[in-house]
């Protein structure tokens, strides 16, 4: 433990800053979500908000969990309202193990943490990883919430560069040199294979192997975090990285193919980094919810999960059609984005010019919500790209939300054709903490 | 941020530390709870546990809580499986600022954060707070969760002594000049006022007047963690260290008043902190499970939930009555002990020469499970001292359970004639980190 630093106790004491905010250092890399400071308006149900990463429910048996739940309450609730351990109820982690072998994966239960959300496995692994200045790798663009973590830690994110296969093996190699020429071996490569968060590609399987092999053999450990893994269009599995590597970190969760409200989610990690979770998991919150774990448990047990699974991806895949039609008859001239294969996402690039974050508010006045993209690097890129989020609204809204944008792209263009840039006065600049509208 | 330090890394890089087992330094202040290392065995139903701080359910209304969740499903599912805000759902901080209020706080639900019970809230508040090395004052003894928080951000702990009337004011005020001396202003007073865990005593409220003015006086902030305040057994309550000053930062939770399980409780503070606290929030889960909030509200909106805390505070009150009865029957010469108003615990000072660490898997095999002084001071004290819970064991169970623990206590003590002292090779040494079995 080092020692206290004197001088900045003193400065603090002396320049009286209120006793309950002489902050840690970490905070100044806290800044608010710019979707957040929109969302009051950004909410109103005349704006089509195409800016968040909600599930859509829509299609849960609420009636068959009601009844669920009402039993687990009547019968277990002495259990379900109980504390419980920090790694969590063990048929569960069983359930767990289950599911992930969907993807390839074949994991002992013992191995697996459950967490509150796969936000939190993602926050603790950072947490027993990384000391201040560390490096940690991430795709360019990477999840907004990761990098929140990552800033909170005091990490030093470096981005790799994706196509639409996804990760790059060839820069991830060069970035890895360089680093190396440094003396430095980022702790780890933060990696999201499937239908990526935001940019909505996926690892091809060719490069799955060409990726483990170069981490491995620079000796930086691979955090894989699969939210979408499960809710392809295709019907193809993508093996995992953790069913082709016992090493990998896996990150997973019950979000997006259960409920995000119960923020169940879970780690599968090696047995050293398992204790130091669960210490990590018990200073943060002693256990996981009992009863959200007994809930999601008996929902697996006693439901037809994969079933609901392919109801989701149903509704989702009519949703991505919807945008991507909407994309190809109303946007202008110069727009680029990705054709998703699952997942909840389409990344833009808009023309030469045109400024996403400072288009932003011209946006939601015009009723249409996007998560602009420099949210999404620690560097400050992404000012021409933008998330589109097809999963929660109903089709006929995301037509409707992808013409009012097309409208305000066109307004920019205008202007960016008269001045050479459609660029104003920022939001509040800084990288994004993450927020439940842009997990 | 710091910049990378290249020495270390590549330190464990030639050494051929596996790559997922680079861990950052904060880790070293995390060791395993000894309670849990025993807890396999302490688990056995043979065993009376007098460890654990679980609270006890028994007179939970489970018929109604079913009715109530199934129709909370039925009825807003689709809002109660899905994410929320970050710092939780305004209804239940209105409510939640109705609960502060039977001690005495005025507040606004915009400064109310709800966290996945007290712990995460105390955990954000030293993320914010604290830097590595920065100085946290916490009586001595200690909550041991409030250790494991402060371990795991590198934080150095100053513990301040109580009597049977609290945190002594005269030893706050030498503490700090001495600490001032060094040019250290400690970051917060991390404290616990009423039926503290593990020492049992409140603070009285003269002292509270007091120890505010001297925190006050020092640039110190207060963090007031209240978990059992609403537990007392007189039926005084005391006015919230909160109540007499606004800049305090109170923790709260419904795990000791309604069900530990959901997972629910809260920090209120200063705008300041709140902003930032909700941003630490969101990189640690996001947000707090929305269907555990809106269970929580309707509870307290449709049930009497002041009567209920009655109900379980005279459960409470015959178990401790039980202890003590048992203590004075049972224990040998030389041993002595607090007489709780309120809240779960005794703790309890064995003869001279007695280690209780030692002695704990003795007790263990003698049927008798305890927590061990020295888990809850983050300076090796505490080899005399021991924590009992009366909390959940019928009243029968707790007279046999002492009975048992004074015929180990006589054991050692014939070890302690003979040989001076009953120490042997003690169980994994280090500060214990917080476990669901001693919150």
């Amino acid at each position: 433990m080092s020692e206290p630093r004197p001088p900045a106790v003193q400065h603090d004491h002396k320049t009286d800053v209120p006793a309950a905010e002489r902050f840690a250092a970490r905070t100044a890399g806290m800044t608010a979500s710019e979707i957040r400071a929109l969302f009051a308006v950004a909410s109103r149900p005349e704006v089509v908000s195409l800016a968040g990463g909600m599930p859509n429910l829509a299609a849960l048996p609420l009636d068959a969990l009601s009844a669920e739940v009402a039993d687990l309450v009547a019968r277990e609730g002495q259990t379900a309202l109980q504390y419980g351990s920090a790694q969590g109820i063990p048929l569960l982690r069983e359930q767990i193990c289950e599911v992930m072998a969907e993807e390839g994966i074949r994991a002992d239960p013992d191995d697996v943490v459950v967490t509150v959300g796969s936000q939190m496995a993602l926050d603790l692994v950072t947490r027993i990883m990384c000391d201040p200045g560390d490096v940690v790798l991430a795709e360019g663009p990477s999840y907004v919430g990761a990098l929140g973590s990552f800033a909170a830690y005091q990490a030093r994110v470096v981005h790799v560069a994706m196509d639409e296969h996804g990760l790059i093996p060839d820069v991830l190699r060069h970035t890895l040199r360089t680093l190396a020429a440094e003396d430095i071996v980022p702790k780890f490569l933060y990696t999201i294979p499937n239908f990526h968060n935001p940019a909505g590609v996926t690892l091809s399987v060719e490069r799955r192997a060409e990726v483990l092999e170069i981490c491995a053999s620079h000796g930086v450990a691979v955090v894989e975090d699969n939210p979408y893994g499960l809710l392809g269009f295709s019907g193809v599995r993508y093996p995992a990285l953790r069913s082709m590597d016992r090493d990998v970190i896996y990150l997973g969760s019950f979000s997006k193919t259960f409920a995000s409200g119960l923020r169940v989610g879970w780690a599968l990690v090696p047995p050293a980094v398992r204790d130091r979770l669960v210490l990590a998991a018990e200073s943060a919150t002693l256990c996981p919810p009992s009863f959200n774990q007994m809930l999601v448990s008996r929902y697996l047990a006693g439901h037809d999960w994969r079933a609901q699974i392919k109801t989701f991806t149903e509704a989702y895949r009519e949703r991505r059609d919807a945008m991507l039609a909407a994309l190809e008859t109303y946007l202008p001239e110069g727009c680029s984005w990705n054709v998703p294969d699952g997942g909840f996402y389409v990344w833009l690039t808009v023309p030469e010019g045109v400024d996403t974050k400072a288009m932003l508010p011209r946006a939601v006045t015009a009723r249409v919500a996007y998560a602009s993209g420099t949210g999404f690097y620690a560097d400050g890129l992404g000012s021409r790209q933008l998330r589109l989020s097809y999963c929660y609204p109903p089709p006929e809204r995301i037509t409707e939300g992808v013409r009012r944008l097309a409208r305000v792209l066109e307004a920019e263009l205008d202007v960016v054709r008269t001045f050479g840039s459609s660029a104003r006065p920022a939001l509040r600049p800084g990288p994004q903490a993450p927020s439940p509208h842009t997990p």
